[in-house]
C-alpha cells in the first residue's frame, strides 16, 4: 500500500488541516519532511498532552513523517528550506507572511514545483475551524429548539475536510505534472471549504428559497427519520430510517406496524415518504420510545440487527480504545508510551497499511541535510553550531 | 483549472460522500458519469427540496456530472454499465450486494481498473454519518456540561471527510497506475474514516491515558482559550486565542491586561500557556464578557480587527446567501431556478474554477452510450424501448 512511493513532500505547516493532509500522503508511501522552527511551531504543545508534556495531538497528526528543525529567521536557514523544496518538488504550507516562501521565489528554483498554500480566509485574513464554523452557520442550527444560543460542535470538521482537500489538490496537480511537465500553485482557504461544504449539501439553496433559517431540531436527522433513544439499561442508540426498506424494518421489529398504519390517515401523511417522516418525527419518536425503554441494549442490538435496522450505539472514546477497530493499531511513542494510532482508512487490495510513530522534533535534521541536499558532516556540524539547524529538541 | 482533463470516471453511488467526491473530480476537469437506476437512487428526492419537489441536496451534490439511467436488474443493463466501467477505467461505488459490480468481475474486463468501493463499516454492515458519529464518541463530548444526553451535530462531517478521502484514494491509485500500469482495488469505510479522525486528533490517546471521558465543555475550544460572546446588539462572536500573540492582542483590546496580570498569581496560573488558559476558561470568559456586552457588533468588529484578534461572527445561512463569498456562484437549475452553487475551494493559479448545474436524471444516457460505447441510434432506441435505459426522468 505505497502508491506514492518515491514522492517527496516538504511540509511547513501546523495545527490540523495541513499536517493531517501530509500524514495521509505519508501513509500512502510518500516521504514527508515536516520542517519546523527550532523549538517547534505553535502546535507543538497542544492539548491533549501526556503527563510528560508530550502532545498527544502533535504526535497523532505527524506520524510517519521526518522532522527537520531550522532557524528560518536566518538567511542560511531559509536557503536550506528553499533547497529542500526545490529538491522535493512539492510543498504544502500554511504560513503567513513569509515572502521568501512564495511560489514566485520557489518556482524560480524549481520550474515544475507544486506548491499548495493553505489559508484561513482566501483574502489572507486568519481563521481557524471554530471561527469558520460560526461564520458558515452550522452552530446556529445545531442543538435543541429551546437552545437560544449557537451550539458549537467539538469536532474540528472543517480542518479534517480541508486536510483531504489539500491531498486532493496536490495529487490532481501531480497528475497534471506527470502528463504535461507543468507545476502548479494551488491555494485553498479553510473558510472556502466550509462555505462550499454547506452549499454542497443544498443548505444555502434552501436558505435562499426559505428566506429564513432552518429551525434547530435536536438530534433528529433533517428531512427523514432518525433520532436517539434510551434503552432500559441507560444506554443510547441512534436509529435512522432513510429508505422505505429501513423504515419498514424499524416498524416491524418494534411491533408498531398497525399503529403507524392507523396514524397515516389520522395525520394525513404517507410515512413511506421520508419528508412526511420528518414532519411527524416527534410523534414517530414518541411511539417508538417505549420499545427501547423496555429493553436493555443487548436485546435491542440483537433485535435491530436481525431486522436489518440502520442504527448505531452512542459510545464514549474510552470504549473505542477498549474495543478497537482494525483501522486502529498502537505505536510506542517516546514521551507517551503505547498509544492508539490510526492506520489510513484507505485499504489497498483489502489491506490496511502500517502505522508509525511521530518523529522527535528535529530528529531527521542531519540525515535529511545529508541524504536530500548532500551536505557533508562538516557542513552540517557548522550549521548546527551556528544555530541554523537543530537536531532533537535542542 | 482542469488538471484532470481527459480522465473519465463512472460513479455508481448515492447520498453525500461518494457523490461529493466525484463532483470534486468533475470540478477539477474529469468527465464524471453518474449511473443511476431508472427513476433515481434513494437520494434523488432528499431534503432540502424546492417547491417543485426537485432536491436541492441532489442537485447540489451532482453538479457538472453527466447522468445515465439504466435498469441494472436487467442483464443488458448490467452489461452496459460493465462496458462503461471498462471504457472509463475508474469506478467509484457505494452499492451493497451487486456481485456483478465486484472488482473481480470488472477487472476481468479492464486489467488496470481503479475501483474504489465505499462502505459503511469495513465488514460490510451499513452505516451512515449519524450512526457513525454516535459510535466514535463525538456527541458524548458535545454540548454543555449540564447536558446529560449526547448532542448530535447537524453537519454530516464524516461524509464530507470521507468524500475527500475517496478523491485522495482515486488520485493516489492513478499516480501509481501512470507509473506502473497497475490498477487497484481500494476500499474505504465511513466508520474507519471517523475512527481514524478522532484518533488523529489525539482523542483516543487521551481517553486511554485518562481512562475516562473528557467532560463536555460547551462552546469552549479544548485545551486553549476560545468561546462565544454576545454583543450589545444581540449578535454573537466566537473569539479564539490559541497563540500567545493572539492572547495578548485580546487582553490589550479589551483593556484587561492589568486584571489578568493580577489574576495570574492569585490563581497560580501562567496565562501565556494555553493549557492554563483552558483551565481557567470560565474566569477569563467572565472577565471579558462585559466588554462585548457593552459594544454593538460593528464596534466589536472594528476593534478586534484592528487589534488582530482571531474571531468570527456567528451567521445564519441566509446571511451567507446575501453576502456571498467568491467561492460561491449561482447556477440556473431546472426545477429550482437560480440557486447558490459552490465552486471548488481549490484555486489554481489564483483562480476559482467554474460552476455548473446538475444534470437531469438520465439526461446524458443517449450521448454517453453513443460517445463512450459507440452504440448506434438504432441500438440505443431498442434499449430504450426495452426499458434497459431511460432518458430524462422517464
Amino acid at each position: 500500500m505505497t502508491p506514492l512511493h518515491g514522492l517527496r513532500i516538504i511540509e511547513c505547516a501546523s495545527f490540523v488541516a495541513a499536517p493531517s493532509a501530509c500524514m495521509t500522503l505519508a501513509q500512502l508511501g510518500a516521504d514527508v519532511i515536516r520542517v519546523d522552527p527550532i523549538g517547534g511551531a505553535a502546535d507543538y504543545r497542544r492539548w491533549p498532552v501526556a503527563p510528560s508534556g508530550t502532545s498527544l495531538y502533535w504526535t497523532a497528526l505527524n506520524r510517519g513523517k521526518r522532522s527537520v528543525a531550522v532557524n528560518m529567521r536566518s538567511d542560511e536557514g531559509r536557503e536550506l528550506v528553499t533547497a529542500l523544496v526545490a529538491e522535493a518538488g512539492i510543498l504544502v504550507d500554511n504560513v503567513v507572511g513569509r515572502r521568501w516562501m512564495s511560489y514566485e521565489n520557489l518556482s524560480a528554483r524549481r520550474a515544475d514545483l507544486i506548491h499548495l498554500h493553505l489559508q484561513g480566509h482566501a483574502d489572507g485574513r486568519p481563521a481557524v475551524d471554530y471561527t469558520v464554523n460560526a461564520e458558515v452557520g452550522v452552530p446556529t442550527i445545531t442543538g435543541r429548539e429551546s437552545d437560544a444560543a449557537p451550539v458549537n460542535h467539538v469536532l474540528p470538521a472543517w480542518d479534517l475536510v480541508t486536510g483531504m482537500t489539500v491531498t486532493t489538490g496536490v495529487l490532481a496537480a501531480l497528475h497534471e505534472r506527470t502528463a504535461t511537465g507543468q507545476g502548479a500553485y494551488i491555494e485553498v482557504a479553510l473558510a472556502d471549504v466550509a462555505t462550499a461544504g454547506v452549499a454542497n449539501l443544498g443548505w444555502l439553496g434552501e436558505a435562499r428559497l426559505r428566506g429564513a433559517e432552518r429551525p434547530k431540531h435536536g438530534n433528529h436527522v433533517y428531512g427523514s427519520f432518525g433520532t436517539d433513544f434510551e434503552t432500559a439499561d441507560g444506554e443510547r442508540v441512534m436509529v435512522v430510517a432513510l429508505t422505505e426498506h429501513q423504515w419498514h424494518a424499524l416498524r416491524k421489529v418494534t411491533g408498531t406496524e398497525d399503529v403507524f398504519s392507523a396514524l397515516e390517515p389520522a395525520l394525513n401523511v404517507d410515512l413511506n415518504q421520508e419528508a412526511d417522516r420528518y414532519r411527524v418525527r416527534e410523534t414517530i419518536a414518541a411511539i417508538l420510545r417505549p420499545w427501547f425503554a423496555a429493553r436493555p441494549l443487548p436485546v435491542v442490538a440483537e433485535d435491530l440487527n436481525s431486522a436489518r435496522v440502520l442504527w448505531g450505539r452512542y459510545r464514549g472514546m474510552p470504549e473505542l480504545v477498549d474495543d478497537p477497530s482494525p483501522v486502529l493499531s498502537t505505536v510506542d511513542q517516546p514521551g507517551i508510551g503505547e498509544v492508539p494510532s490510526a492506520r489510513s482508512p484507505l485499504r489497498w487490495g483489502g489491506e490496511y497499511g502500517g502505522t508509525a510513530s511521530a518523529p522527535g522534533l528535529g530528529e531527521h535534521t542531519e540525515t535529511v541535510l545529508s541524504d536530500v541536499l548532500g551536505l557533508s558532516t562538516t557542513e552540517i556540524a557548522r550549521l548546527h553550531d551556528a544555530g541554523v539547524v537543530a537536531s532533537g529538541e535542542a
